[in-house]
């Protein structure tokens, strides 16, 4: 049997593929189109925010003085001096004693520095306002400015644009913005024995569960999929794919040849590549000895296992940190039983979630036989059990990752 | 000054958003595409999974017995009978004192009933094979069906398709799934002083930040977002934009008028449809008092406030409940402040989550100007204080909704 050419620890791969990972391209999207996306840009605040001071309720705007001391009993009363509109400068300039209406998001009157709401007001007749309630400076306003000031750094490079994100950039008149375009990645599912998923396995053959689900993962991480129809464990088909598939995308992942014979011929096959250079081909991980990290150029091919339970768990483990847009989403949970591993590599174990009555989360691992697609379909998260550890113990705390 | 005509508890709104939410359609789709949608049907096991006795390794299939009480010192001497190929019957049939070459997920040959790893072997010439390890019955095969029988319950509608999910179905040769269709949102907003944000608002005016704050929302909701031109606060203008958005749309989301006499333009509009029920006009949460919801026939019109901070509050505290796929985000999060809060109404509190050093994450209410958009933007979640509680204490354990 042939060897692992270069078996190297979950940590050193993880480094690895952060090194050489393609870098993102940019582009330029309207703003509605950007939401979910990483931002490629800095932003600043192009002017004040609010625009003009506003006021925050339905009420009155006046001088804060003149409700002080006001109260039910002995109400202020001030002069009216007539209403601001919605949407229209204020013309209204007001001295002391002197009122006027103002609707929520209305323009704050010159010489106005506060409003009261109007459910502590009361109106007499066309002239006067009573004041029931005394209002500080700055009271039930916002002032010109006091959200954004103009030139303030907002958001960094590298950001995920969230709806909010999207509002407060709209608020500001910013519509358009640059962001990382997605990764296109070309799958492809390799073996003498896959068969596509619309055909009955003859004896020995299984079905091209690869594709499917590596497609769904990498469609889930934000990236643009593309498969590629199986290829059989032959030195010139493989080639004649891989070629293709890089030329139409930036990343490209190999499944299948578990076997080490076959993935002697997937390594070749990659090596053959002008600017080819091995990263790693074999990975002290468990479920994921068999991959394996070729970087060609610029672009990068990522060999997994064939078995699709360890593909997708190692898309996850060693791909989707440089997919996803954000950091990994990790809960904290409790053990509810001891877990081996072996020193000398790192375990992932797939758990289900469970909150108990007091809202703590805790983690059952799924052990059993590993290789069952059902245990991965059970699963709601991983779990990570370093190299150096030796297990865990039942009600320890621990870091899950969502699937 | 108007009243809310109808005031009701969030529980009741949300009770009463339930009831005549519309049902969803559905639609038939490729796997493929059916990735991280809502299934409408429920799947069962088509056939046994896997469909023969598969090897989990790379070795020599026997019967378990042959291996019995061998050892490094006193090896088990087996016939070699050949290689089973991958992707092939095993045309083999094996009888005691025999054995195989077997691939990692190749058909175990009649007869055999385990696989003793290939690291457990040696290879004497080209009839014998070495055993120097005892395997049990079964030990490192799965047997027919061991993962899924036919005719098992898998899935019930309801179930949000991950990528492991994906994997599951196509490795039972699912090709096709029925899932429920995307909601069509349309999204108006109103008013007098509302500019669309290429603009730079005049005195008094504001941005359209609603439309494109909303539509990136409900798209992070799986949904589809459609934006119309904003409408100012007219009765037949309003009418006749609500009239085209509810032809091309399941739910519309009207935004603006917080100022009660606009409110009162929008209910009359929406009830002058025929068929139009008024579900609640006014809910007793901050920050969201002028929310309103009208079913007309079997669609739903919810009236969010103007104030783009409360309009997406409001967004994730009432509508997206109803158009994520799956249940709600929560984290268990430690208060780092007391909150008070009103009794007599539901508040929700924007918060910044941190985590400690021992991973327990803990959350900062955002208190301070409700209106300002840069509160949001820096929220990472949102907390839940309960009609009835009058605040919140330091220290407490409570849940997080992440935005």
């Amino acid at each position: 049997m042939a060897e692992f050419l270069k078996v190297v620890k979950y940590e050193e791969a993880i480094e690895k593929l952060g090194r050489y990972f393609p870098v993102r391209r940019i582009e330029t999207l309207e703003l509605m189109a950007a939401s979910g996306k990483i931002l490629a840009q800095e932003i600043t605040g192009p002017e004040d925010l609010p625009a003009f001071d506003r006021s925050t309720v339905d009420g009155y705007a006046l001088k804060a003085e003149d409700s002080f001391g006001s109260s039910e009993a002995l109400p202020a009363y001030l002069e009216y001096r007539g209403e601001v509109k919605m949407g229209e400068a204020a013309e209204i300039n007001l001295i002391r004693g002197q009122c006027a209406w103002i609707p929520t998001g209305g323009m704050l009157p010159l010489g106005s520095d506060a409003v009261v709401m109007v459910e502590y007001t009361e109106r007499l007749g066309n002239d006067t306002v009573l004041i029931y309630r005394p209002v500080g400076p700055g009271e039930n306003v916002m002032f010109k400015g006091e959200d954004v000031r103009a030139g303030k750094a907002l958001f960094k490079p590298g950001k995920v644009i969230r709806p909010q994100d999207t509002g407060f950039m709209a608020s500001l008149g910013i519509d358009r913005v640059q962001v990382h375009s997605p990764y296109r990645i070309g799958i492809i599912s390799t073996g003498d024995e896959i068969v596509p998923i619309q055909n009955t396995p003859g004896a020995g053959q299984v079905r091209d569960v690869n594709s499917h689900a590596l497609a769904a993962a990498v469609n889930s991480c934000g990236s643009i999929a593309a498969t590629y129809p199986i290829v059989e464990d032959e030195f010139g088909m493989l080639q004649e794919a891989v070629r293709q598939a890089l030329d139409e995308n930036d990343v490209l992942l190999l499944s299948g040849g578990s076997s080490v014979g076959i993935m002697d011929v997937t390594v070749d096959v990659l090596l053959s590549f002008p600017g080819a250079e091995l990263l790693f081909h074999g990975l002290a991980v468990k479920p994921g000895k068999p991959t394996l990290a070729v970087k060609i150029k610029e672009q990068m091919v990522i060999g997994l296992p064939g078995h699709p339970v360890s593909a997708l768990m190692m898309f996850n483990i060693i791909c989707s940190p440089f997919l996803k847009a954000g950091s990994e989403q990790e809960l904290r949970v409790k053990l509810t039983q001891n877990i081996a591993s072996q020193p000398g590599r790192d375990d992932f174990i797939p758990v289900v979630i469970a909150r108990d009555g007091t809202g703590q989360l805790s983690a059952r691992p799924l052990l059993g036989k590993s290789g069952l697609m059902s245990i991965l379909s059970l699963a709601d998260a991983y779990i990570h059990i370093p190299y150096e550890q030796q297990g865990l113990l039942a009600d320890s705390m621990v870091n899950a990752r969502l699937f």
